[in-house]
């Protein structure tokens, strides 16, 4: 009988390194925001997203591509760019056919890592795109890292729960023998019924609700409201 | 009114550095095994615990001591060295009076980067020293790091689940906002009642049963059965 492929959680790009991730598709995971909102952009007709980590990249790779530029601080869009990290600014009606370049600190350092460290695949998930994700890994039949975004490398729940997530929905499928894929499994399994509710105790949904973004986040951890594959290749975003 | 301390968590000897520790204690905890056998040691009776990171320190260190030397690798004494890392090895017939050198990797791996990071103080703490490190930490009304030890820097849950059981007692006393705290203190509320079965599935206890270290594991998350503060000062723990 063929051994399942492996599934490990890492709860921070800090520990990535630990891992040998060359025979492993990543799914970065960065629930509030940016997985988010690529999922909507990619969803609504975006075609495509890049993840740059500096604003001078963004300024500069925008105006190669004539792309839509996307970046926040402190919830307000970063001078020079043209609309923030909220899904919410990516309806089909604004969106579609066009190209979004993004900023973003967490999601996009680990990308970044991922990519310095050989993976042989890299997708983003989030709640709203969640089914086809777990669709995606379950075909591939290849090991996965969930790659948990976090916030400058602490811990987070919000990715926590998304990865509980998706193990819930394919752990048949693997070999999963890491404490941090039981723990999210477990922390996901607690609280699946009471998301919304529970979400409001974490430390990133305090940190945003100060700039007003609790209808974003209630977004950002719905299920299956954008269903698509985000795959990177070459440092582009585009669905699968 | 004065505003109470502050208490994180942090999974992994990896995410240390993410933290000002500099005005804070920092709790070292590696519960399988390293800081339950410190425990039952100087419970017993030990003059001092010396833990070292190398087993060539240990050897040397043993000799100017004139100390019992103990470290084990995959469930042997290693070469050269006396003892094991097992609590059970160190019953008051045989510790009393006496000095330990101990090498082990987790534990001491993360005495090591508090020391260089300047903690304000650092202690070691395991289920069997449990109420003698919340009644220090409360006592002392200072900033509190709780350090798990974790496996190799990954993530694992006996540690988790302790820092959580602290957590628990002592919540009261200080200001908790970090996702890791408030994850260890669900799970450990989850399976406070139910330690010994749930402790069956984490990675660590299968790694050690290979070994048949299970009445071991047992004693390490078992409270209250070696009621000692072991304070760190200068690169020797003792009675504090």
């Amino acid at each position: 009988m063929r051994t399942k492929p492996s599934l490990h959680t890492i709860l921070s790009p800090g520990l990535l390194h630990l891992y040998d991730i060359t025979n492993s598709i990543v799914v970065i995971i960065d629930v509030f925001r940016a997985t988010s909102t690529i999922a909507a952009a990619l969803f609504h007709g975006a075609t495509k997203v890049v993840p740059v980590s500096s604003v001078a990249d963004c300024i500069s790779m925008g105006k190669t591509l004539n792309a839509v530029t996307a970046g926040e601080r402190d919830g307000k869009i970063i001078e020079g760019l043209q609309h923030g990290n909220s899904p919410s600014e990516y309806p089909r009606s604004f969106i579609e056919g066009k190209t979004l370049v993004i900023t973003t600190t967490n999601g996009t350092r680990l990308i970044q890592l991922a990519t310095d460290q050989k993976a042989t695949g890299i997708i983003t998930g989030s709640f709203p795109n969640i089914s086809a994700v777990c669709e995606y890994l379950v075909r591939q039949k290849k090991n996965v890292i969930l790659g948990c975004s976090a916030w400058k490398d602490r811990f987070n729940l919000e990715d926590t729960l998304f990865a509980g997530a998706v193990i819930k929905r394919i752990r048949e499928n693997f070999t999963i023998e890491c404490d941090s894929s039981l723990m999210a499994a477990e922390m996901y399994a607690l609280h699946q019924h009471d998301l919304s509710t529970f979400i409001r105790k974490t430390a990133h949904w305090k940190r945003l609700s100060a700039y007003n973004l609790q209808a974003d986040m209630e977004w950002c951890i719905t299920e299956d409201i954008a269903h698509v594959l985000p795959l990177y290749t070459n440092g582009i975003l585009q669905k699968g």
